[in-house]
Parts: C-alpha cells; structure tokens; sequence
C-alpha cells in the first residue's frame, strides 16, 4: 500500500535484467575449467552482474562510494554512546582521509564523496556537497520527523548524487552513511515495515550497554505508538514520521540507480533499511541490490530476512560509512575476473568429468 | 601421542608471537576513529598479524601461493567424479594461467609456484618443480599408502617449498592442492585422527552424487578398519596408511613456514586436514594458521571445528588450488590497510564517546 506523495520518479519502474546475458554467463561458468558450481557463490555473482549490467563479461573496475550525513534530534532522548558532534567532525575525517571508508576507499581506487544531506553544518564544509532542506532531521520522539516536502527533497537528493556519480560510467555503486544517532531511526523504519516490535531490533548502535539498549528501545517504541505506525502504513507515512535526512536520500539514490541499470553493493543496517524502504517503494529495484555483509547489528538479521537477502560477509563488522560493502568488493572483482580470465575445459584440453 | 618416525625439524618448536607487538595493536585499534570493535574480526586480525610478524604495522603485500600436486591410487575404487588424467592436465592449466588459482594469482600479484609432489607425471613438465618419491601415492584401500622414507620425503619436500618461498620475504603463505582423488585421502586421515566416521566427514568432492558419496565412505570405513586405525593413532601412522604424497607436503610445509614466523592462509577442506596432521604433530605451529573459508566439502565444519578455526568467508567454495585462501586475501590487506592508515580520535579531533 502506498500513498505515492513522493516525486514521480521514484515509482518509475526498473528495468529487467538481461536474460540473454544472465543465461550466457551460466553456460560460460560451466565450461570453465573447475568441478560445476565449485565457486559457489562467485558464480552467480558473476552470472547475476552479466545479466544486470547487460554484459557478456561482467565488472566491478568503477566503483563509486558516496556516504550520505545527517543529524538526528532524536539523540537528545539519550540513545547514542556518542555525542552529536560526531556527525560533523567524521566529515572532516572522511574528507581529510583518515576514517575507515578514506582507507578503504583509497585501496580499492574508488573515488569518494561526501554528502551533507541533514547534518547540523551551518557553514559549507571543503569537501562535502551541501543538499539538505534543513539542518538536521527533527526528534521523532515529540514530532513527526520529516515534513513531506524534506522526504521529498531527500530522495531527490539521492537521485542528484546518482547522477553526479553516473558520469564516470560506474560498474557498481557502494553507498554509506554516518549519523550519530541514526541506528534509532533505522530501527523505527524498520520496526513499523516489518511490524516488529523495536525491543526485537533495536541493537547497541556504536555502543550502548544493556540499559542503553533497552532505553533506545522504549523510546523507539513510544515514539511508533504516537504516530500511530501499528499495522500495514505505507513506506511514505514511515519515512515522515520516524525516518532520517540521510536514510531517505539512500532509498532514493537506490532507487535511481537501479532505474540506471546500476547494481548496488547494500552496505549494513542502516543502508540496508533504507534498501528495505526503497523496495517497498519500488519492488522493480530489488534485483539491483547485492548485500555485502551480516553486520553484529541485531536487527540486521531481521531485515536481511525480510529482503530475502543472503550476504556475502559475516565478519561481526557494525561500523557503517560504506564499509562493509567496501570490504566485499575484491569478491566482486575476483569473481568477474574469473569469469573472463580462466580457461574452459575445451581451450585448456583438460578432460571433463567423466560420465 | 607420537613416534617421532618423521624428520627431526618436524618436532622444533615454532616461535611464540610478540605479546609486546600484540598489545600495542590492540592499544592503536581502540584509538583508531571508529567505534570501539565496529571493525569486528579486521580488528582481531590486524592485532593478531602484528604479534606474529613482530610488527607495528602488519602487512600482507607479499603473499606467495604454492600449489602441491598429487595422484592417488584409491580413484582405482571409483572415489571420484573425475578422470585421474586431470591431475596432470590441471598442472599445465595452473602453468598456462587458465586455472582459478592462475587468475587469483595474476589479479593479487602473488607469485604461484607448482609442486608435483607425487603425480603420475613421468617427465618433468615446463612450469613445475618436480619433488617427489614415487609416481602417486598407493591405493590405501589395499595396502599402506606411503613407505616410511617416502611420507619423510614429502615433508621435505614441503619444507623446500617454504624455502623457496621464504627467499621474497613474504608476508604470508598461502598453500593449495590438486590432486584427483585427494578428499578420499583427507577424508580419511580426519576421520583416523578424529575418530569420527567415514560416513560423517566424506563428502561429494568435485562431485560425485549421493550414491557415489556413500560408495566412498565405505571405501574409507573399510580401509580404515584394515589398517587398524581406530583408537588413539598417532598422526604419523595415520598419514603412513593413508595419507597422500601431496597432503603431507603441505602439513610439512606449514610447520617449516611456522617455525620462520611465517604465518599461513589456510585452504579449504584438504589444507585444512594437513594442518590439523600439523598441528597434531606440532601444536606449536597452530597460532600461526589463519584460517580463509569454510567449503561446502562436508567434513570441512568437523575438522575447523577440532581446530577451534572459525574460518573468514563462507562462499560454498569447494575447489581447492589454495582460492579460498586467495579469496580472503584482500580481507587481510584492507586489514591491515585500515590499521596502518586510519587516523587516531586525536589526530582527527573526533570526539570519543561520552562518559
């Protein structure tokens, strides 16, 4: 069920991934000179990305991260380890390289950008792109968070940092997130979609104890109750009601680039939210979206289940900024190397299995 | 319990990893611009490198593979999927570049250097050392599969191969193997050393069915049963009776690789059951194995089990040649990229969580 308050956009439909391509690539994988489905799960990774990009021989060369900010109001109810000032001070650190996606983004030549899309900032930050309809995404607690207008304008956001990234021809996209406090409009998005309780998907965030925890969850809780978000509420009221700045301009630029034909690399909890969104909005987008990782977020396993999703890392990672995704890419890239570069059985005169 | 039937160094104990280098990575891990632990098992591996290595900064830029190569004389009881010609025709796959482990080499620039370490091959082939004691290794299910001074030559042989290898300096190890056949043999040197049964740890290899799989079982159960293997055996008889040329190069060539500090990406199914013969041999070589993935092979989980392993990927790889040990290599130098390169709360002026 959906309003469909958002732009028109957003409701446009994907387009199918190339059954052509897809079907080659399987033939391909079972020529090549290896015992039939030996790479496991490299194998249909490079058979879905041949289908999704159209490609006889898929790739995963260009690769850009772009990590979306936002501050959260909801904050001041005490559900994060970590103050406020946080937000701003990691752009800093991505733009001046030292946070963990600078890292990672350097090693895997992947360029980086920042996008300030409801932080605190008030000054321009060099940098970081400025597209936010206000400072800061309100406290879900006493107030809706976002008015119709801000989630619109988020998701066009997204679509803009899409566009700007589609320039350079990217064979994947990676997107992450930072927001102090953002983990607790996660979970809200979450629990209304999912009709969960937020007890059952509230996580320790960056690192709040048992009581944190279950205070994060009793505001979160409270706070679906007032608005009124128990039974089957479309993704649009959510998003208005408990959803974040940054988390909706994820939901749109997932959105536009799968209607780009450009496959996503879905990040951890929070990305994979607002993929959760984003196929509520537009169902076409899911077959965009591979998932890198399992993070040690507890309700992450919940909406992985949801997606149908089955990650490629399970590595206890719970950081955000893209990192997860950042660290599954070289599978990516060995698996399209090894789909062009091995031998088939007939060129390498290897004999096939007998029988 | 052991008889120190194999070649003195066997026995020499490996170095203990720095405690000093240890703690001081986990000291920098908890100042590094993240939440404490978000980085999850990266952080672990990181502080557990540096001990190892001895370094401030761990690295794993230099990471060489060697690829042991074997017969077997059990494919004669129809163990396998596959013709036993492959062995040979795989080596001049692997020299030619046309292989998995071919490709994976290429893309992370490691060196791959091929050991006949008992195929059927009778002339030396372009590409391959040849170090071996006899062509193939006997058929176990009617005699013991190697001679005393034959199983002592493949643990040189391992331990030659390290040598080699240790000329670049590496950072890491990385051993594989290919050999048709080959998970008869570890099958049954885990159950042996185990003491669980053929029909639990034997699995589908390069892909028999299930009633192959069942034939290969009972071929193990019984010759398990001839050679008198159950009970508390020690692991030299056991490799003796049915172990494989190629299987004990590498658990030589892992001790030889511990005892110069070397630490060692460790394989899938067959690797694993040579490092569990090497670590029953010389426990001390044990904190020097990192273990790269868990296989669809079956009895992969029971023997990572008995190792207290918990392996970094989960692909439902079963292909052997060393890649999902070169599949996981990237996780270590994204590692060790972030511990090296991530600026400290302090040198970012990020606020470190509160209270």
């Amino acid at each position: 069920m959906h309003d469909k308050s958002l732009p028109g956009w957003v409701y446009e439909t994907c387009p199918d991934a190339s059954v052509r391509h897809r079907d080659a690539a399987r033939v391909r994988q079972d020529q090549l000179t290896k015992p039939t489905g030996a790479l496991g799960r490299l194998e249909s990774l490079a058979i879905d990305l041949a289908g999704l990009q159209q490609r006889d021989r898929p790739r995963a060369a260009g690769v850009p991260i772009t990590v979306f900010a936002g501050d959260h109001g909801i904050v001041a109810q005490g559900v994060s380890a970590y103050p406020q000032g946080v937000t701003i001070a990691m752009m800093a650190n991505f733009c001046a390289g030292g946070a963990a996606i600078s890292v990672l983004a350097r090693e895997l030549g992947s360029p980086l950008e920042i996008v300030d899309a409801g932080t605190l900032a008030e000054a321009p930050m060099r940098g970081v792109v400025s597209d936010k309809p206000r400072r800061g995404t309100r406290d879900f607690s006493l107030a809706p968070a976002l008015e119709p207008a801000e989630l619109a304008f988020a998701f066009d956001c997204g679509k803009r940092a899409i566009a700007r990234a589609a320039e350079g021809r990217p064979d994947l996209i990676i997107l992450g997130e930072m927001g102090i406090g953002n983990t607790s409009s996660a979970a809200a998005i979450a629990a209304a979609l999912l009709q969960v309780t937020a007890e059952a998907i509230a996580g320790h965030g960056t690192g709040l104890d048992a009581a944190g925890r279950a205070h994060k969850a009793r505001v979160i809780e409270a706070a679906l109750a007032r608005h009124g978000l128990a039974g089957d509420v479309s993704a649009e009221r959510v998003l208005r009601a408990v959803g974040g700045l940054e988390i909706a301009a994820i939901s749109g630029a997932i959105i536009a680039a799968a209607q780009q034909r450009v496959p996503l690399l879905i990040d951890g909890f929070i990305v994979s939210v607002a993929a959760l969104a984003a196929a509520r909005l537009n169902p076409s987008c899911r077959p965009y979206l591979i998932f890198s990782h399992r993070s040690a977020e507890q309700g992450h396993r919940i909406v992985l289940d949801a997606l149908d999703a089955r990650p490629l890392l399970d590595l206890d990672l719970r950081l955000g900024e893209g990192s997860g995704a950042a660290l599954a890419l070289p599978l990516l890239r060995l698996a399209c190397a090894l789909h062009a570069g091995m031998a088939t059985f007939a060129e390498a005169a290897v004999p096939d299995r007998a029988g």
